[in-house]
């Protein structure tokens, strides 16, 4: 049988974190964080609610997780998130020593990638899963801030 | 007659944050955000205590500062850091768009200047105020934890 806790199951989850997000008027990012196929913390982006550019999904779920575990170190755990972790998001994973980050769509502008933002060696990252929804949920917000 | 109000002035008053941080067993690293000569943030290091990778005390001071102005744009403000900040905090310092930020010592190994993470163009940046005594706090630090 299949296993059913797959990154597409657990980025369909982040997904609707970030239609959460979408609701509340914020530009809609969500996370998630996995350990052992349990999810840890589920966040999303907050930055115009709570007035604080340090509110993305990414950092509340650090936050959140290693609250959860009771330590600082996010070994073991994945991170779900459906937009390419900008430079202080990796800066914050590259302290959690987090063991794999999936992302969805990629920001060719301010993703951790093109910003040339250092991980930790021992964090695997996988990208591309579910982008185009992820993307699709973006490019929608955008068009009707717009309006 | 001079301006009490300099960048030593305040320096000194992160170092003295950076002081409390040591007396907690945290990485001695004190920060303070200013506007019109008034603190309005006053933060030190506690990520060993609240077990959280994002608590360096330039992520509080940016929630901190952000949640008296009531605005996440950090227009107008200096950050006065006794360490010179990591990937995360330059990322979060380029999402603030801070006016000025002003630092003490050189981290070689993980700063932002080694690392190239890209703060906002707007951003003036100060260093090697207090260099000498903040240096001194970190090291010994390291050398009362390696007793």
């Amino acid at each position: 049988m299949e296993n059913p806790f797959n990154d597409t199951y657990f980025m369909k989850k982040a997904l609707q974190e970030a239609e959460m997000a979408f609701e509340k008027g914020e530009i809609p990012v969500g996370a998630l964080i996995v350990i052992n196929n349990t999810i840890i913390a589920r966040t999303h982006n907050l930055t115009e609610l709570l007035h604080d550019v340090t509110a993305h999904a990414e950092m509340q779920a650090i936050t959140s997780a290693a609250n959860f575990l009771g330590g600082k170190y996010l070994k073991d755990c994945t991170l779900y998130v459906t937009l390419e972790p900008c430079q202080m998001c990796a800066g914050a994973l590259y302290w959690s020593q987090i063991s794999k980050i999936v992302y969805g769509a990629s920001d060719e502008q301010r993703g951790f990638v093109s910003m040339g933002t250092q991980l930790h060696p021992k964090t695997e990252v996988i990208s591309g899963i579910l982008a185009e929804e992820a993307a699709e949920l973006m490019k929608r917000f955008f068009a009707e801030r717009r309006k």
